[in-house]
């Protein structure tokens, strides 16, 4: 029989030791630096650091929204059912709009990606929301072209880390270069669902386990 | 108005295209590639395939065992909520037993985790399964132990991708030091639940998007 750790809360206690004992987080303030560690946690990666990126005010802005009861909007199910629960400070309705039946008929409409048109679908829930893009790139350029009309609803912060080699650098680059909200990204092609609901889980509290 | 590549075909064959000119696939038998390139495809991240291990014969067995009408077996929400259904070859039950209502109660009388506690619960669908780890370590040991009973049903073949910095490389080491089933494993610390879907997508379907 293998005897492996048995015990959760030992898990996440080594593991997050091991992690700030590797990790070059000397950049992030006090409140970036557990949503960077709990990031590298998700993608088993030390070096993920180098590519995250706040701006100003994002960790703040996100942890307020979230207290005061933001719905938090998911690019896709991978994101949205990652989202520990218990973790959220007022039972936070968690929406992705991907799977609603009239999504396939939207993006013939609009002439892109089932991912950018859910994004659409946001707009009666954005005023306030924590969006979390973890999977399309597409959908975080489709609300940056969103966030451009003035008359549509801010949401109180981004995160943005769509994954991939056709977009996910050149999307997030938008983002950090003109941030329509306070944003946090991950640089570069890395990215994906676990990160994304790491960092969501991160902000949503501090409890390390 | 940021402009973007809004076909979803269009993108899956140019990033696979990218990932084909940039990743040393030398190694890998014709079965194998398309798996590997999905899932460095899924995580971003080009050089992931010096960590990918397949034992012999894994890819034909388990493409066998899922047009047989295989369960796949799966640790984590994220993992079966991830399987794009419309890939599998015999409309496959995806089964996740994390949150079945017995599996809190169990960990505590087994001491150990609930994600290895849900393992039990595979038990009734093991045979000829197709298991699916890209979480817990803890289930991918108890997956092991569990199987060295020789009364316990075989699966056909084990995606092994359990992520992070306690118990995923030594327990990936050890299934592939002795497989107890044809496995496929990313070796050390990286892994997760989008390389694992992306194995179970690739290994589901040979289209390429």
């Amino acid at each position: 029989m293998h005897s492996y750790e048995t015990d959760g809360s030992a898990i996440y206690a080594r593991s997050f030791s091991i992690i700030r004992a590797e990790a070059d987080l000397a950049r992030f303030d006090a409140e970036e630096e557990p949503v960077v560690v709990r990031m590298i946690h998700a993608l088993g990666m030390v070096g993920l650091e180098a590519h995250v990126r706040f701006s100003a005010g994002m960790v703040p802005a996100a942890r307020t929204a979230l207290q005061a009861g933001a719905p938090i909007l998911c690019d896709a199910r991978m994101v949205s059912e990652g989202i520990t629960r218990g973790r959220l400070p007022a039972a936070n309705p968690v929406i992705c709009t991907l799977q609603a039946p009239e999504v396939a008929e939207l993006a013939r409409s609009l002439g892109t990606t089932r991912s950018a048109a859910a994004v659409e679908l946001w707009r009666p829930h954005l005023d306030g929301a924590l969006v979390a893009i973890g999977n399309a790139p597409t959908a975080l350029f489709q609300l940056l072209n969103l966030l451009q009309d003035p008359a549509v609803p801010r949401p109180a912060a981004i995160v943005g880390c769509p994954v991939g080699f056709v977009g996910a650098a050149e999307s997030k680059a938008a983002l950090l270069a003109n941030p329509p909200a306070p944003a946090l990204a991950v640089e570069g092609r890395l990215g994906g669902s676990a990160v994304t609901v790491a960092a969501v889980n991160a902000l949503a509290s501090r409890s390390e386990r």
